[in-house]
């Protein structure tokens, strides 16, 4: 019998991962794209068709079987539409399952990007063997996926999981969404990044400095892990600072899910692991019941960069 | 066919209140009694028993076929143990489902009581036709239940919906939990007792003097309700501080859950009713994701004292 393939997707707001699968889940290809999001959805669909195209060059010796793919925003999975993407040029209400399958001929399926990567690591990484998960993924932004019995919660509009939405510090720091004191706005990359840029504003050094682009003064991840590794002041402090109010966030989320566990992931916890995990839970472990705080595991994720393109496939596999 | 009937039983710290129902969810009898829970766990299941046997007194046109009950703390449900109560002297993993088995030979089903009042509104009350449900219960504690796809949530060891212990305000007002700032510390009737007789202690007039027992300086519901009515200046700045602390919790648990509906229930709502509702709603929609709000419905529970009652019976009848 012929062999079956598939294609899992992550489209992020800067770049397109793309990778071809066969039916052992084995990535057989992959394939990179920068999205061009500013250009509009007519654009990002022609690089999105770059990147399948790219992974169906050589003729398969077998069958593509569907393309499943997660994207920032709020998805309504059922239909394959991307509802609303603030950081993305789609327009409201965009119908890219239709686009796709008129196109390719395949079942196409959609979810959110974080809910995908949490599906990732519950399918392929770190949460194997777990029922009820929670999530976490620290980059630019704050994204969470929910597992609920061992399933996908996308609850009643598919915006489930929105943890960097979740309030921490009412009247906080402004929000990217237009709230205040967001976790997002207090512990993202982003976050850090505006926290150590004003303290240097004010005349503080940090070895930072030598590691920042000095004209779009851009902080990466790497960057906050090598100085907070050469044991710089500002960057521990501010780390420091991010790490306690993901510690509230999730001892908080903890009270209310009662999870088996809790996955971190995202590049900022790539880059700095361990140190910020320990710190998480220190807080965590303050604010979150003895009952349940024991039952749960943290655990950082074990796919990085691919749990999106494993998540798509789990995607993909699952309809 | 001989009548079938059911028992739903909901266990407080203070009081114990029982139904009788009929196979068409019919209450035909109902019972109280006090639930003397300061002298341990044996008295209690002797109370709990009075309540059932004043249920059964009349000889039953028909026969009974099992009971289900709501009590504070963690329960294990599968196993029908109270994990864990603070409120209640219980002692540690009482067996009640054994106990009550034991006697009654009918099978008895057991689940936290914040839980049982989101199924009893889920089942017979304000969330028909919802499939995410957050309920959230103020009285002198906060508790909640979480209803997903149309099943109880109860997370990993039975503790999920502790909406009462998410963290609003980071190191605000020490919690009963041992934690601090928790959404019960800040919202509950205790904290409002609390915030108000502080700040009569420093000299500010209010008429609850007039309501409130001099004694042991108790504030209940209906004077916060007939002050607040009355137009009481330090009554409507406490309740309202609290409303703007449920908003922020309610807006922010909103952004994870994204559900159908919330539903507001206990007895500080059922005095205090459409006032709080309108300042929570306000502050929620403040704090949450405009489509997440938009698609979300707010109501009070249509059950009130009885939703313990028929959300026991729906244990009882599911099982």
């Amino acid at each position: 019998m012929a062999q079956k393939y598939y294609i899992g997707l992550d489209i992020g707001g800067t770049k397109i991962l793309g990778g071809l699968f066969d039916e052992n889940c084995k990535m057989v290809k992959r394939s990179k794209k920068s999205t061009k999001s500013s250009q509009g959805a007519d654009v990002i669909v022609g690089q999105i068709c770059k990147v399948i195209d790219d992974l169906l060059e050589d003729s398969l010796d077998g069958k593509l079987v569907a393309i499943g793919a997660g994207c920032p925003g709020i998805i309504n999975s059922k239909e394959g539409i991307v509802v609303f993407s603030p950081n993305m040029n789609w327009g409201e209400n965009f119908p890219l399952k239709e686009k796709m399958e008129k196109k390719y001929k395949v079942p196409f399926f959609l979810g959110n990007d974080a809910n995908i990567l949490a599906m990732g690591e519950y399918k392929f990484g770190a949460g194997a063997g777990c029922k009820n998960i929670i999530g976490i993924f620290i980059g630019t932004g704050i994204g969470g996926g929910i597992i609920i019995n061992g399933k996908l919660y996308e609850g009643a509009v598919g915006a489930a999981g929105e943890i960097g939405h979740t309030i921490v510090l009412p009247d906080g720091p402004l929000c990217g969404c237009g709230s205040r004191g967001c976790l997002e706005s207090l512990a993202s990359r982003t976050a850090m990044q505006r926290d150590i840029l004003s303290q240097l504003k004010k005349g503080r050094t940090s070895v930072i400095t030598e590691y920042m682009d000095k004209e779009d003064k851009m902080i990466k991840s790497s960057h906050l892990k090598n100085t907070y590794d050469k044991g710089d002041e500002l960057v521990i402090e501010v780390v420091d600072k991010a790490c306690y109010y993901l510690g509230i966030s999730v001892g908080s989320l903890m009270n209310v899910f009662n999870p088996d566990l809790v996955i971190f992931g995202g590049g900022v916890i790539e880059a700095l692991g361990e140190n910020m995990m320990k710190k998480i839970k220190i807080t965590a472990e303050r604010y979150c019941m003895p009952k349940i705080f024991e039952s749960c595991g943290f655990e950082i994720g074990k796919l990085g960069d691919d749990a999106g393109l494993y998540g798509a496939l789990s995607l993909a596999m699952e309809q």
